[in-house]
C-alpha cells in the first residue's frame, strides 16, 4: 500500500521516473473498471460510494477510490473531511483511497487520474471509483476517464434543476436517487425520465436506481446496473473506442508536457537563446528551435 | 480594422501562420501598455473601461479593449450585451474592441490574449484594456497578462468581502470604489485599508481610487494611478523581469500545444506507431518517440 500511495505520488508529479515505470508495468497490463461518481454536494455520493465499496468487498474485489477535487490544491491521503467516513475500510488491505487534487498536477487532473488507474490495474485492484470532490467541471473530468458515469441525485428538487442544466444529461450512464426514504423520490425519477425522453435517443438508455445509501439499499442493483453498462460498452465496441481515444489523448497531453518542460529547461540552460528570445519577442519561432534541437540530442 | 480582427482570430485558433506574423512583426516590437480591470457582476466594470476609453480618445491615444470570458466559448465580435455599452467608440478608428471566449482557444486564453497584445502593438495602438466578464479564475487570469491590474469594488459590501476571499488583494494594484455616490464608500476604502495594513507588506502600496464611472468622475485620477504603477514597474526593474518571464512562459506553452498538436498528426499518420500504442498501452514513451522522430524531418 505504501509503495502504491508513493508511486501515484510520482505519476502526480509526472516525475521523469514515471516512464520507466510504464515499461515495466506494460506486460502485466490488466485494466480495472472504472466507475465515475457525480452529484451535487449533499447527495450522499461519499456514503454512497462507500456503501458501492462495502458491496464489492463482500464480493471479495479489491477497490480503490480515487477522490477528485478540481478546485483543491490538496493531494495526497486523509486529507479531505469525506474521507473519515471510509474509515470502515481504513484497515482492508485490498481498500484503497486517495484523494487528488488538481492544482498539484503538471499536464492536468485527467491525466495523472489515468496514469493512477493504470498503476492500480498493475497492482491488482479489480475496481476503481472515482468521487468527484467539488463542482464544477469535475463532473466533466470524471465522464472523461470514467467507463461508466454514476450521477448522483436525491428527491430534493434543486439538485435534479442543477444537475439538467449543467448539461448531466450526456454524460449520465446510471442516474441514482439515493436518499430514496425521502419523500419525492418518484418524482425525481419521473422528471428524470420525461428528460430523457425529451433528449436524443441514445443507444444505451441510463437506467434510474433507487438508494438508501445509508442503509446499503438498493447497492446491489446499483452495481448491477454498472455492469450491464460495462457489458454494453463491450458489445458495442465503444470500449476499444474509448481506450484507443483516450490513450491518444493521453499520449498528446505527455506530448504538451514534456515539450513544456524541455522549453522551460534550454532556456534555463542556453542564455543565447533567451536572450534572443527577450531580444526579438518571438517565443513561437523559439518553441520550435527548441523541439527541433532537443530531439538531436 | 478588419485586417486586424481577422489576424486576432488566426492568433486564437493557434493558425501555423501566426509563426510567420511573428516573424514579420519583430522588428516593429512597440508594446502597449496593458491594464487589466477585474471585479465581480454589477460593480459597473464595463461603464467604467468605457469612461477610461473615453479618457484615453482625449488624450489621442488609441485603444484596444479584450473581453476576456474564460468561461464562454464565444469569440468574436460583438457577442457579449456589455459591448453594446461600448456603442459610442463604435464608429471611432482609433478604438477597437473585441470579446475573447477561452473554449475555443488551443493553449489558453493567456497565451491568445498575449499574442492579440503583440499583434495590437504591432497595428500601433497605444493602450491595451483587459476586462474580464464572468467570474471564477478570470482575475488570474487578467493579473498573469496585466502589467497593472485594477480590481473594481462598489460601496456594495458584499463585493469586498468575496473579492478579498478570492485573494484579490495580492493581484490588485489599483483599487477602484466605482459607484462613489452611494452610501458607505468611505467605509468600503477604510476597510481595503484596514485590510492592506494586516497584509505583507509590498514596495508597490495600491492607491484607491474613487469614481463614479457614469459621470465620468474620478477616471483621470484613476489614469493617473494606472500610470504611476506603470512608472514604479520601469523604475524597479520589475517589468523588464515580467516581459522575461511571461516570454518564456509562452514560448513553453507554445512548445506544449506544437507538440500536442505533433503527437496527434502522428498518431493519425502513422498505423504502425498507433498500433502499437494501444496494444502496449505507453503513452509516455510514445510521446517521446513523436518529439525525436520529428524533429529529424
Amino acid at each position: 500500500m505504501r509503495a502504491l500511495a508513493r508511486t501515484i505520488t510520482l505519476v502526480e508529479r509526472r516525475d521523469p521516473s514515471v516512464r520507466d515505470l510504464e515499461e515495466a508495468l506494460r506486460s502485466d497490463a490488466s485494466t480495472p473498471g472504472v466507475a465515475g461518481f457525480t452529484g451535487a454536494p449533499g447527495t450522499g455520493k461519499s456514503t454512497l460510494v462507500d456503501a458501492v465499496v462495502t458491496h464489492l468487498r463482500g464480493k471479495e474485489k479489491s477497490v480503490a477510490v480515487l477522490a477528485t477535487d478540481p478546485n483543491s490544491p490538496f493531494t495526497g491521503g486523509a486529507i479531505l473531511g469525506d474521507r473519515i467516513r471510509m474509515q470502515r475500510h481504513a484497515l482492508d488491505g485490498k481498500v484503497f483511497i486517495r484523494s487528488m487534487g488538481a492544482r498539484g498536477h503538471l499536464g492536468g487532473l485527467s491525466l495523472a487520474t489515468r496514469e493512477a488507474i493504470r498503476l492500480l490495474g498493475a497492482f491488482g485492484f479489480d475496481e476503481v471509483i472515482l468521487e468527484t470532490v467539488g463542482v464544477g467541471q469535475s463532473e466533466l473530468e470524471v465522464a472523461a476517464v470514467a467507463d461508466t458515469t454514476v450521477v448522483v441525485l436525491t428527491p430534493n428538487l434543486g439538485d435534479s434543476v442543477q444537475m439538467i442544466k449543467a448539461g448531466i444529461l450526456e454524460i449520465a450512464d446510471v442516474f441514482v436517487v439515493n436518499k430514496s426514504d425521502l419523500d419525492g423520490h418518484a418524482r425525481v425519477a419521473a422528471e428524470l425520465r420525461a428528460m430523457m425522453n425529451l433528449a436524443p435517443k441514445r443507444v444505451w438508455k441510463p437506467p434510474i436506481i433507487a438508494t438508501v445509501a445509508t442503509r446499503q439499499e438498493g447497492i446491489e442493483q446499483l452495481w448491477s446496473a454498472v455492469v450491464a453498462h460495462r457489458s454494453h460498452l463491450e458489445a458495442s465496441g465503444r470500449a476499444k473506442e474509448l481506450t484507443e481515444q483516450r490513450l491518444r489523448d493521453e499520449t498528446a497531453e505527455v506530448a504538451a508536457e514534456l515539450a513544456r518542460r524541455r522549453a522551460r529547461q534550454a532556456l534555463e540552460d542556453d542564455p543565447t537563446l533567451a536572450e534572443r528570445l527577450l531580444q526579438d519577442g518571438t517565443p513561437y519561432r523559439t518553441a520550435e528551435e527548441i523541439l527541433k534541437r532537443d530531439a538531436n540530442r
